[in-house]
């Protein structure tokens, strides 16, 4: 601070003690906050020196690009100061060109100006809120689905909707019906590929359904993909977006790059666009640009194939985990396959509870995602997430056994 | 892309050619969204070969700590990839640190526990708004005021009550009366050290009325301050955040690093900073990660220094500007005098039309921002405001005489 920034006056003390008549004044939407999960989380890793996490949804620290990210920071430094004032609130031009070159294969025909860089898919979610949904809207959505977007509808003040959910994702007969019991429903959101929580891909048949009924009912269908990339098996499935150009389509490079770097984007109509834009230019006007560049040089003519160099690790790591659950546990526990991604879904029997369960299983030093955190209601306590994205492949058959050993004590 | 990722079937193209039905359902806060003020800007920059340009809310690029944030870069990405995952929803701990420290010599006692970083200061706007305001509520601002902040009010729903200005910042008999008017507002925004669009400091005793009469009626105030270091004359005044620890107070280094660089900060007492957290993680998560090591890097140990070197070129700048007008301009019209900041602020005679004048302006080879924009209501016609702290002397010198012209030409 220069000098001249001194205070002079000694202003008046007298409420400098803080006063919380405020609180009366906080906006009823603020009433959906409630304590962080990741208390609870941090709270499990107290029981036991060395707990195996299967928590993350995050890529594995070996499989970030790091060297190439270097580079890519030192090429975008080198545009600056250039690009270092206010702009680009669309995002970066080549950025945009590339997420749409990317988007092709995949079946989605977008281009660089239906493309909006953002801070992760997590802000995706939120501006087609700000776009889309008046206090009390419906939003059908799975159940169980992605814990960070119920938390964004429920802070639009949005009435959700959970659709009954098998391994190939939302089950048509429950949406049609929900549509019809729901008439003004706003928007579906879903997250087609390698589900998150429960790991299972919708197959074209049903995405065709899913499209068709929400077209003849005006329902804006946003469409999370942040996983597409990660397919250990089988053939890719088109998203949403291929089969409908008004989806609104989100991506991410948080599961590809990293997610402490903050840059998805979405894809959209150019009506959706416009105003997924202005709700930006609002919110926090645009992306970092140094960060768009650092992505755009690390992404261009790399990212493709250093992902596919991704997939074995990934691969063997669900076939690990997948083995050892075959090895440890009861009959009457059930688990999905994922073709990709990171998670893994576990059933238990009805009636046991892995929210409770967590404890004995930190104990026993292994830590999980509870499934209740997934059901938009929280109405069910017998399932649960692990990831295996993270967790070396020895640290994975020691971490499923502790969890068998933990499930059998309580069976 | 991997080539299991090519689509193997080809979706239903019946509805490629898009369709307009969701414009219907768009939530009712869109109806904001105008055409964007930068659409007539770029309009106006085909009006001449060389035009000088009054326009920027932003540093000089000449200013830009290039060389110090290039290495900064290299420190951060030399503690990657542990910061690479999701995390620091709060904002990186030793920057937050840095803050608070930053903020002591103004006077304002706070801490790294009630320090938010944002991506920069107009997110911690939306965010203040997240947390306080419910359609309707009422808002009290500067009239006139930045036009970013009542953009983010009126995406909000807020009612906004513009107050008298003069260049002492809110008159404080103004506010009082609209306080008394609306006993229910919310909320009251403002830049009480040289503000934007005018440049006006508001002195401590009127700071003090403010926050007695915003404390006895339970009005949240937003304080954004981001020129603050940008001093060139006069002794420092403290923020408001000084006199009460409820001030919701705003910060950014965008005007001290860059504005391309996206990261600012909200310093607000216990309860409101909870809901800013919570209201940050359902929309974005957090800054990214590398971005707020990159501005903790360049900012410990060298920003301050760096700050005062800059303030010679824009103090010298301010200095030419407000000769230059001097001796241009005709007696009917008006300025301010600021001692900080980056904004003049011109005052024409009642019945002259800036807004008109622009083209002929442009046409002539200078191009400012008109104060209209400025104005909450939109409802005055005969303001300028003109940035000097992007523009040489020399450009400096010949824009204000370019500006003169027309306005003689015009009067």
């Amino acid at each position: 601070m220069s000098a001249n920034l001194t205070a002079t006056t000694e202003p008046d003390r007298t409420w400098a003690t803080g006063n919380d008549d405020l609180t009366s004044r906080f906006a009823r939407r603020n009433d959906v906050f409630g304590p962080s999960i990741w208390t609870e989380i941090l709270n499990l890793f107290k029981h036991h020196t060395d707990p195996i996490y299967f928590g993350d949804g995050s890529p594995d620290k070996g499989m970030i690009p790091l060297a190439k990210l270097k580079e890519a920071s030192a090429e975008a430094w080198a545009s600056a100061p250039d690009c270092l004032g206010y702009g680009e609130q669309q995002g970066y031009e080549p950025l945009r060109h590339l997420i749409a070159e990317r988007m092709r294969p995949l079946g989605v025909a977008t281009s660089a100006d239906r493309i909006l860089v953002t801070s992760g898919s997590t802000q995706g979610i939120d501006l087609a809120c700000r776009v889309f949904l008046e206090p009390g809207d419906v939003v059908l959505l799975e159940n169980p689905t992605f814990l960070g977007a119920t938390e964004i509808f429920r802070s639009w003040e949005a009435r959700l909707v959970p659709i009954e959910t098998d391994d190939q994702g939302m089950k048509i007969e429950a949406l049609e019906a929900a549509l019809i019991a729901e008439p003004n429903a706003k928007m579906i959101y879903t997250i087609p590929t390698f589900q998150n929580p429960t790991g299972g891909t919708m197959p074209i048949e049903r995405r065709q359904r899913l499209v068709d009924l929400a077209r003849a009912r005006n329902v804006a269908i946003l469409e999370d993909d942040p996983y597409v990339e990660l397919r250990y098996d089988g053939l890719a499935v088109p998203p949403l977006a291929a089969f409908d150009p008004n989806v609104v389509y989100l991506g991410t490079f948080s599961k590809t790059i990293a997610p402490g770097i903050r840059c998805g984007w979405a894809s959209a109509a150019p009506d959706v666009l416009r105003l997924l834009l202005a709700n930006r230019e609002v919110s926090d006007i645009s992306n970092d640009r140094i960060t768009m560049r650092v992505v755009y040089h690390t992404a261009d003519g790399f990212l493709t194939g250093h992902v596919a160099g991704t997939l074995d690790v990934y691969r063997r790591r669900r076939d690990t985990m997948l083995n050892a659950l075959s090895e440890v546990m009861p009959e009457s526990v059930a688990w999905s396959k994922p073709d990709g991604g990171f998670f893994v879904w576990i059933t238990l029997p009805e009636g046991m509870n892995a929210t409770d369960l967590a404890i004995p299983a930190a104990d026993n030093g292994v830590i999980y995602f509870p499934g209740h955190w997934f059901f938009p209601n929280h109405d069910r306590y017998n399932t649960i997430r692990l990831s295996f994205s993270t967790v070396p492949e020895d640290r994975i058959v020691e971490g499923v056994r502790r969890l068998g050993e933990t499930i059998w004590a309580a069976g």
